[in-house]
């Protein structure tokens, strides 16, 4: 907002005792962590002594396979992000939550909620839910296809916006001589009939602080950035090269512009996963720490989700090449792009392979010094790459706090990083404005 | 658990800034408190400090009718308690869901995760959501009625049961040597198909603190009777005269005896308002003031809403009768039944049939000194109409405050209610067991 130059924006992404699927075999590492809120609260903690714009977690409605290897995410986002709201007091909240396996009116609801009790810190990471394997737990037949759940998602933005709209700004009124709580014309109905819901509102919700939640849209595929670049304040990309990372923001600001929006109001913010050492060497063992306990059963389930090959059994000290995606790909397709690109352009064993994805399944990782770091941050974002970075830490809390103590610094030396916050709501703090309703027709029964 | 006589309990029901219509009207009543996460604050701090076992939120997924005339609960309880159990570290957090309005696997998820964040301090209270017009918010074409409310929440319990028994209690070994984090054998599917209902599981949760979240159940009606008999730990009923409610005392606790189970596990608390002054005299000024401020045009719409007749421009100072229930009646049958049991015993205007509905609408209302009060509390608990209430303030926080000061000592100092909490989990404060797993069937590709 009044910060002299552009600023770059962080967030922490959170996942239970880190984002290294060997994490949890650290000496240091508290495996109970996973479910325990203190160090849910501890995370919180230190990201908001960092002053980062946000944390951030994901979500996964389903227990996947090999869940005997490694931690997940086994709360529920948004329970999780409801309860740190009550232990933070400026930093962003940010939930994913799907639109293939959530009703509308109970997405709109709990969100505009956590805006009112976060007072302006609500975000949602709008996802379609890439594994197949939740439909099983949702009654559906099928896991829909792509397109459809992409058609799902936009109709589901346009429903949730449309309640979040439902009340002026100034609609309670408060007037206990006259006997008006509510200025009844202050109140919209929304009467929406669409090929995937029918939903009539009003919200029973006053307007949140910060007019609507903020949006962030996680996945890079032309559906996932069509999505982003009509809805999105900000969208969450797995980036690990520069220059495909400069092509997919200058792509998505160009979508943003053809649907008429200011394409600096949709922040791109790639994963960023690090490993920092005192010297180039130091941090290069320590990713050798990590990979070294990597357990290749674990990683061979992630290689066919991500692809739909079955490696197992396959010599993990033999040259591999991932095959382009094709019709019979698995979940996620600009991950299997992504493996695909690798191994044709290095030689690379299977074993290297896993060890390579262990880190961070197709995000960009970063290894050397604070100084090296901070420098890789900025040369992304004063080149057309990013806005920001989504952080995410190898181990949890100690990968957070190393970055918060050593790299923080430094971009705020070049005064790329806030000292402080300015503002109060994560809008504010992501240099947004807060969005004026859109065009609503009374609620009748209230008016009547 | 370890208290020496049986004990009372009781919980904070917090709507908005009280239950009383004209709450919002009194000089002191602040109407921005409705979305103030500081007011909500304030009354969990208060009724931790008075050790009460729980607050307890209702549940509007949908904007009623008439919301000019006052306040209502808009915000999502269940993320509102989410939020107060940052701030908030032994009192139970009872938040209000749908069976009809939501997804089994979605709410497994939340509430089991509430019971985690807030380590065992997590209540569901079970509804059917009697408002029709809360359909058109989530596609429906009909509310459905009772009999299938009922059955599918009957088959909702089942599923929410089983996904919360997806986990051993000792199933994350986390043996880092061995790297095995969790014992695939400990987690189970569900696999639950049903005429409502597919669900596989298993939850991707560890079983939480409670073992299950405590189970409330409110409603009164037959099929409501039997769910709570056959499901829950406790019932919140409307039962404004004693020999009523002893009945339905009795009758609740035959039927989980019917079901096999312990009656003493099976808690009835009616609902409590009260006005509460130095004088009896002054509490029925109190209460005066309350009325006196009351809308006719509020009191009218929640007539029609509960007997489905609309008595708009009749004359408000002649007698009115209200017909038994037909099969035209409104949403709420057994509030419906109270009604018209009033105006068959008393000579009402319908005037003052709306000012005696505006405090409790169908609950119980104890207006006199902090002594009456206690005793009348004491007199239902002794006397097999109540193991405990749920208190409902008229105005907030100022008739929470008063009960905590003024009532509180008094049953404390007949060792009838706790000192200061001896347990730490909900399940504790109410003395219950942690329930053992149902049987369940191995979660095949973990133990793959």
């Amino acid at each position: 907002m009044s910060a002299p130059t552009r600023q770059i924006h962080l967030n922490a992404f959170l996942r239970n005792v880190g984002q290294h699927e060997a994490a949890w075999r650290l000496p240091e590492t508290d495996v109970k962590a996973v479910t325990d809120i203190e160090h849910y609260r501890n995370l919180a903690r230190i990201a908001e002594r960092g002053k980062l714009d946000a944390i951030f977690f994901a979500d996964h409605p389903v227990l996947k396979d090999r869940s005997q290897d490694r931690p997940w995410d086994s709360l529920d986002p948004f329970t999780l992000i409801a309860a740190l709201s009550g232990v933070t007091s400026r930093i962003g909240l940010v939930a994913t939550a799907s639109t293939t396996y959530n009703d509308p009116y109970g997405i709109a609801r709990r969100f505009a909620t956590l805006d009112h009790v976060s007072q302006g810190r609500a975000a949602w990471n709008v996802v379609t839910t890439a594994n197949a394997e939740a439909a099983a737990n949702f009654g559906f037949e099928h896991h829909p296809d792509p397109q459809e759940r992409y058609a799902r998602a936009a109709e589901f933005l346009d429903v949730t916006f449309g309640l979040w709209d439902s009340w002026d700004d100034d609609a309670i009124v408060g007037d206990k001589d006259g006997g008006t709580f509510v200025e009844p014309s202050a109140i919209h109905r929304l009467d929406h009939v669409g090929p995937h819901f029918r939903v009539a509102g009003p919200l029973e919700i006053p307007r949140s602080p910060q007019g609507r939640p903020v949006i962030f849209q996680a996945g890079s595929s032309e559906p996932g950035k069509d999505l982003a670049a009509r809805y999105a304040d900000a969208i969450f990309t797995a980036q690990p090269i520069i220059d495909d990372a400069q092509a997919f923001y200058a792509d998505v600001k160009a979508r943003a512009r053809a649907f008429g929006r200011d394409p600096d109001t949709v922040l791109i913010l790639p994963g960023l996963s690090f490993f920092i050492g005192g010297t180039e060497e130091e941090a290069f063992a320590q990713r050798e720490t990590f990979e070294n306990l990597t357990l290749p059963t674990y990683g061979l389930a992630q290689l066919k989700r991500i692809t739909g090959i079955d490696f197992t059994g396959q010599d993990l000290d033999a040259p591999v090449t991932i095959p382009a995606r094709s019709e019979i790909a698995g979940d996620q397709k600009s991950r299997h792009d992504l493996v695909h690109r690798l191994t044709s352009t290095e030689t690379l064993t299977l074993r290297q392979l896993l060890r390579r994805l262990s880190a961070g399944r197709g995000h960009r990782i970063a290894t050397g010094t604070p100084e090296q770091i901070a420098e890789t941050i900025v040369e992304w974002f004063e080149n057309g790459a990013a806005d920001g970075f989504n952080l995410i830490p190898p181990a949890l809390p100690t990968s957070l706090e190393t970055f918060v103590e050593e790299v923080l610094p430094i971009l705020r030396a070049k005064r790329l990083f806030r000292e402080d916050y300015e503002g109060r709501t994560l809008r504010e703090h992501l240099g947004l404005e807060r969005p004026a309703a859109r065009e609503r027709a009374p609620f009748a029964t209230a008016a009547e």
